[in-house]
């Protein structure tokens, strides 16, 4: 209800700023008994944190997790689970020349309006740190999905107007964008370090495949499984657009186009991305979501400060020249949670 | 939690299917005291009901809308205003035909899968008559928009290929498919026109734009004011997509290009929609959402029944040739719902 | 949130007031394919109408349910159960001259200065009718739980001074006021009839016994059992506390007296009511819930009204001298919503 | 939903268990702007703390509190803010010889039941120490209730058969078992400090009353400012008992009685405890929980072990002799809670 907690029965609440002690997350609802080690957390968060690559900012992170309650010996106990990460390299001093003007792009208007106030400090709140507790949440809900036999796989799709043609899960964590494709990788990767050098910044679309989730998960009317997963999508930041299956493609397509026959074998196509009134059919489900370009970038804006003169702003920061690489384990994150979760509430519907 | 209950402070909760008694909302947490009379809700539910046009199903029903509480001598109390439609034109026996096998693009084979039976008479609680509740809810909520000077409207952007070019909210009731421009509209008429007389649907995209939002709605960091959108819009039937200000567009800009400039008056443009780090910044809030065609066709297709065996489907009830028309008011619905719920949390986390 | 839903996972929601067209319930979340008839919600209403004996108010009124969704072919759907009871002997004329003063002990004060305004007619959504709905969800929750061999009776336990010293659940609705006891029954009634020749009333104590219920509902650390239950019960109108097992009277207990020591058998005692930690410990669930006396009385009254001054007030319309001995299938469906709720949880928990 | 997780607007989540690394609470939904400093919160952690006096347990915990985010420049930022309390003094070798059978009285075999397991270290999860974040979180609740003039003060009404008779406030803090008279206060000491001279505990009543709240707040029907009140006191560990204003003595009392008559100057009476029909009347709010007898004792009680076998326990751990004295300031907290959070729903409300 307050903005910071995600989930209806695999419950989350993440807290903490990009300049404060530490960012992390409770998680609530983990069903007990179950077997999870530091590594298992630590992994998605090492794809996430800072300082990866050439194409990521050089803010000095480890990001180490650390779990305060909810694991003992090695297994969950049901019990609310806290990880958190403490900030090291908070290093505030270089917000200092901003602090009082808006940087375009940037929440910093938005916040100050909410507030009243806002955290200068790299964003505050609004920083992409804060998606540290959803990836370690993500991780653990990703082992408890594990049992199901349900897998989720994100990468970049396309970027800087670059599409991957051929999809394949084992080129992801092999270059530094996660593409899908190393042919369009390497076009990629040139393009961003492109707009790095021209204190530029580009945008890109996550697609998000997962496999082995069973028929029957959402609910009619509201918490359809799409409207879940776009929530949950749109939930981080510099997401613009959420499409399922042939998304917004089906604008130009006619009924029997778009309608996915049915044989003994399952679905002859998958236009819907595995989603069917809201609920999943066993197909796989397949999602996109649009990431805009990192709003910092080093040339010049027009903008106002708080008092409302106009200024210039130009920020030198440490800051990824595009956000849709390390967005992609978040991503990941944000679709276990919703999974799970209607795992929990499709058993408690048939109790 | 169980589906069909949606809103934090304006909460709405509907039921009903399309051939049992009734359908209908409750919508509690309403302002006390605001002027509201039947018409303010009959109006909007006209603009959904069938049979309006060549292009709507001929099922025949006035779908009048009757209070049950909530409203005392013609304003709010308060108290759960509950709104109810009875169902006239429920002809179930049309549906005799295709009661035991799963229509391709329905909800029927995730609706059996999850509840382990289902309601075949007109698709029950999956039907589009569900969307009654909403709209009552939404009018509603649109009134007490209205005193803060919100104003919202949706139409027909794109449809069987055909583009809106120039948007004139004045024209958008004045043809049958609620296209904003008339030259389109007459194009995208003759195709549904075309697809029905060949058993066959379109799809099509339907834009959104509020104006009048003051800055500050929306929380870090999971009810982002666009998350909750997404949300809500995507939880209506046969969406496939959902997408802000720029949207899937950003995947192809440079922060430079993407970035919003200010001015002293304001953002120089618009291409976050409204909306920077999940807050309205003041601008008109737009977005665009992606409606496939009408499942229901006429032509022959492939699927199974409930046993599992390889049957041919037809189905030739009375349905729409194209869903976003009737849809239109159900996105402005739903949009209001959110900005309403909105505008009291903003209240409350100040308060 | 906006105050007329309760529950998780098995969710109700309210609506009506005592004088409006209607009063009743959403029940969402219902397990699909159990069976349940019209007279398995009338049998519990019929417990609660109004006019059932000598001490009940006169108001005639038949409270026939009606369901118009959820319910198809003798099962449960698990989409929304909409059931409703139209208001017929709502003589609001008998108010006219209490409209503008505040009675005392009831809502009339508090709703204006909550509301702005007031529906004066029979205490608007402050009625007792109110748990109409609630009665009527009740029934739907009981029969969920009569799968699990949960079985839920209430009876009026003190009243008056008077306590049923032998509890006899034979006994109960033998006699008007739901009395354990056929010889504190009679006594009780006299107190009663007494107190409403004199224009006055009474309150009581109702008990509330559940049997076969599994060890481990109920969550640490804030949705304990003891804790739902208390919130589920106070919420019923006129209640001014609630206890449970040995309840107040722990406060002159020592922990060897209160402890309930274990055995291979089970527990020697019962003083934990059932409830260990927030969870149950698989004994009888045992809690008391004290109903204040009508507040409606003959008796002259010293009041203020709407402008402020100082007035007399004597109410003469159709009230029960005695609140609890209809209240006893109330307290029963809100223990039946929650214990069902906490068994969806529990479920859930372990998915 | 997941248990651990309380409140609508100003929503709290607690973490921890008693021999984790730490426990602690993350409060979201605060008023921004609000000054607040760590020796507001620290104090009622002292209030809370063990080792206080002889009535207490002698384990050595400062319980140092420490802000994570969400305050900045001694201000509220509007965003979560997490406290944690690191567990210090955590000898979980004393609990050795219990770890494998459900000592009596406590949520042992409960929480086995629920879960399959249980952290036998100090009770885990069950362990009052969870309520540092309740405390924590009510030290904030108060900081923005003070703005409002609202004022809460528990303490010891009744306890080992002693009651208080002469409430004098300012006597609460002078002595170790929070009673408001001296008198009974000694007596009280002396019977605790007999209890724990013969391994037993003892039990009593707290009572709690909060003055300067406007009338208006809760909510009809669920959301009664009682009911939650109720909900939220109940969900403290040890209780066993939940009254308003006259209480349970209200089932013998008739109409003419209990009813508060008003006047130009306000209530007559205060029997209602200061809510009518669950909604605040602007007298003052009064009510009473009962704390059970410690159940950690050590004289030798029959019990079970995992396995099934009869056994005796005898718990010679770091026990308080009572509950009641330290739980004083978790009543306030979780008050001044939910006094807050219906502030903010009733500004909602009117928004």
């Amino acid at each position: 209800m307050s903005g910071s907690t995600f989930g209806k029965l695999l419950k989350i609440t993440t807290f903490g700023e990009s300049h404060g002690g530490a960012v992390g997350v409770i998680v609530d609802g983990v069903t007990p008994g179950v077997e999870i080690t530091l590594e298992d957390i630590q992994g998605d968060l090492d794809r996430r944190k800072p300082g990866q690559s050439d194409v990521t900012t050089p803010r000095a992170e480890s990001d180490t997790v650390q779990v305060l309650s909810g694991i003992f010996k090695g297994k969950t106990t049901g019990t609310p689970i806290m990880l958190v990460v403490y900030n090291k390299d908070a290093n505030s001093s270089a917000y200092d020349d901003v602090k009082d003007l808006f940087r375009p792009g940037h929440a910093d208007f938005t916040f100050f309006k909410k507030f009243g106030h806002r955290d200068y400090r790299g964003g505050g709140r609004s920083s992409g740190r804060e998606t540290i507790g959803r990836v370690a949440a993500g991780a653990v809900a990703k082992k408890l999905l594990e049992r199901r036999g349900v897998k989720i796989t994100a990468y970049t799709k396309r970027a800087a107007g670059i599409e991957c043609e051929n999809i394949d899960f084992d080129e992801i964590e092999k270059n530094i964008v996660r593409a899908a494709d190393p042919v369009a990788a390497k076009k990629i990767i040139d393009k961003i370090i492109e707009a790095r050098n021209s204190e530029n910044s580009v945008g890109g679309i996550v697609e998000c495949r997962i496999t082995g989730v069973e028929p029957g998960l959402g609910y009619p009317v509201f918490d359809k499984l799409d409207a879940d997963l776009a929530k949950a999508i749109m939930s981080i930041g510099a997401t613009k657009g959420f499409e399922i299956g042939a998304g917004f493609a089906v604008a130009e397509m006619t009924g029997k186009e778009n309608n996915d026959e049915i044989t003994k074998d399952g679905f002859k196509t998958n236009n819907s991305g595995g989603i069917l009134g809201g609920i999943s059919n066993g197909d796989e489900i397949v999602f996109r979501v649009a990431f805009k370009p990192t709003p910092s970038i080093g040339l010049a804006q027009d903008t106002i400060d708080v008092n409302g003169n106009e200024v210039v702003c130009e920020t030198h920061g440490r800051h990824d020249p595009s956000i849709f690489p390390r967005a992609v384990p978040v991503v990941e994150a944000m679709a276990a949670l919703v999974i799970e979760d209607h795992y929990k509430r499709q058993a408690a519907l048939h109790a």
